[in-house]
């Protein structure tokens, strides 16, 4: 069984579709929202965890992975799947945002990226077919082309350089891509410039790929040219094809996606977010260490199924976050993952209702309609002045 | 439904007994080991992973519980049963022995323990009336009498004068006692000194308690005296009464215990060790991150049943390890924890079979026949000239 994408229908009001997704491991209903496993494991999740609060697909590291334990290792395992126990739909990128965002050296060049690792130092080379080498090792569902994530701002001489050699890039991936069981996503960038991101699109898309990315995005560039890159360029994918818009984002980033059309989304906002302590409910965030919460019976979000929320109340868990306990993070994660795939399939009913737009509005009213008492109950869902505070939270696990 | 023990059977070559103990939250099977879970978590489990390691009771430490987050603020949500969403049964310690191995500046007195905290430096007062307030707020189903645990060596003077400490302790202990549904035990103290711990137990048995412990063990002495002290005595405490070794410990430690008549038993040494990546199997310890388990496909150990080897290789596991990723403490518990509750699940069936001796003789035997290939596959199993190794990784979680 190879891999499909089905639009199953479309909202009436917005871009938005309902898809599938079938990969040799499984559906995928999209749009979907993928929790990042950087290193083979989503922090603090077992594999049932991650099934329990709704995840069908997941992304892991090719950079973090072929620096530790390496993709031959795993290659000799049978493959990520079997090696992290992961028997669901997987993706890896193609290593290329993490040399941009954690090594201390790199060099591009157009044959490829010459880099030191974050963790010893050592050089490495990751050209185009090497990438695509390393992940046919690790063996995903959806390989990724390499590409060159441009820091922001970036000049438009420099991007429209650097777009070229993406293409360049994907054309060699292409043709390095052996392994038909795992589908090989074309990734598209152009900084912040509409016509860029217009040729970007062009190009790759004329490369033909089973599914396309927009790379380049929630890496400090304001919010108004973030939905603007997202409605210039999402609309110049197939209709037929799967369209991912990497390292997004907050609920309302991925709300305003789906409604351009984006289908499939990853980001570390609500792992990363559950570590520090940050929880996501229906009226705001919640900094469970706030003092408030040192005797507050009620759980995180009175409205919310999830184990965590089943079981312990913002006091226990404030008291497993202050003693520094590692079941902190674990029933945070847990939270925190399924407010987002809860809110994912709730966009897809209301997509599948034709009503995207009255669920969109109901929730940035319902965001509203909540006073913020204090500053520990502030909102993450309005929008911001720039996505800076994201770039450190963006791509990478 | 209050505190009972029954005596089921008892092995004939032995002084081991098969008994339950009976709580308003369920039953105990004994011989049984207790999961320590210091600050009102198992490290990095939750209470459906220790129902599916087999746990049936576990300990929490009042020293902890009372300076972080505070017994009231526990007691107003109901106790710690409900705090920690732990149905079963429960037992704490009194905190004596914390104020012992933690506080940076203790003075025993006979009204009680002056000392500070390690958290933060601030002053406290543990008397014996304190330490029954303090666990009757916390709702355990069984409570400890405030004793003094004692460096090792001690004199026999001091011994003597502490001892006598430890008697007075333990009626006011008695008489603070309100909550019935608890069940409070007495702790027999007395250091290395066989005569000092005859009138130990003589005065704390006269006492009547619903249960006794051995205390003061595992702190340093030399293996001969832990075995020479458990002799000397478990036979002092009445024969329907239950009896628990505290602090104890390796699974041969345990194993003797038992064979001495021994009921309950608890120790952070499967816990932390876990945590360090020292895994228990049948034919010794493993030392997870060795470089030889790089690239090893097999389980942590080929015959276990638990969740962590019926699903994970050696390989991955110190990947996650060598990762510092939270997954690792957590699958390496599991393992470790299912290993020692299987281990006494194993004594009782051999109890009730009056096969003890039988199962011992084949425990050390299969130790010694596996040869020890290296370094990183040796036993945990053997007598050690002295437990001081193990002192640190005792009472305390």
């Amino acid at each position: 069984m190879s891999f499909s994408f089905t639009v199953i229908t479309k909202d009436h009001q917005t871009s938005a579709r309902l898809g599938k997704i079938r990969t040799p491991h499984g559906e995928v209903n999209t749009p979907a929202f993928m929790p990042v496993g950087t290193q083979a494991t989503v922090k603090s999740l077992t594999p049932e965890d991650l099934v329990s609060v709704g995840a069908e697909m997941i992304l892991c590291n090719t950079y973090h992975l072929y620096l530790r334990p390496g993709h031959e290792l795993i290659k000799t395992f049978g493959g990520l799947h079997r090696f992290m126990h992961w028997d669901h739909p997987l993706l890896t990128d193609s290593g290329g945002y993490q040399v941009y965002s954690l090594s201390p050296l790199r060099k591009i060049k157009d044959e490829g990226v010459y880099f030191q690792s974050h963790l010893d130092g050592s050089y490495h080379t990751l050209s185009p077919e090497k990438a695509v080498e390393i992940q046919e090792s690790l063996g995903a569902d959806i390989i990724m082309c390499l590409d060159e994530c441009m820091p922001y701002p970036s000049s438009s001489d420099y991007t429209r350089e650097s777009i070229s050699r993406t293409t360049h890039w994907a054309e060699r991936c292409r043709k390095a891509w052996k392994s038909k069981t795992q589908a090989l996503f074309g990734i598209i960038q152009g900084g912040v410039f509409p016509d860029l991101r217009e040729q970007s699109a062009r190009e790759i898309v004329s490369l033909d790929f089973p599914g396309y990315a927009v790379g380049g995005l929630s890496v400090g560039e304001t919010k108004a040219e973030l939905y603007e890159m997202m409605d210039n360029t999402l609309p110049l994918i197939p209709d037929n094809k799967p369209r991912y818009l990497m390292g997004l984002g907050t609920p309302q980033d991925i709300l305003e996606g789906v409604k351009k059309g984006a289908d499939l989304f990853d980001c570390v906002i609500p792992t990363r977010h559950a570590r520090n302590g940050m929880l996501f409910t229906g009226f705001g965030s919640l900094v469970i260490k706030n003092a408030q919460y040192a005797d507050d019976p009620r759980p995180v979000d009175p409205g919310c199924t999830c184990y965590t929320c089943r079981n312990y109340s913002r006091a226990y868990l404030r008291h497993l976050y202050m003693a520094n306990e590692i079941l902190a993070p674990r029933l945070n994660t847990i939270h925190n993952l399924h407010y987002y795939l809860n809110f994912l399939k709730q966009i897809r009913t209301a997509i599948r209702d034709s009503q995207l737009n009255n669920f969109a509005a109901a929730f940035y009213e319902n965001q509203k309609r909540i006073p913020l008492q204090n500053e520990s109950t502030r909102s993450l869902y309005f929008p911001e002045e720039s996505t800076s505070s994201l770039a450190e939270a963006g791509n990478e696990g």
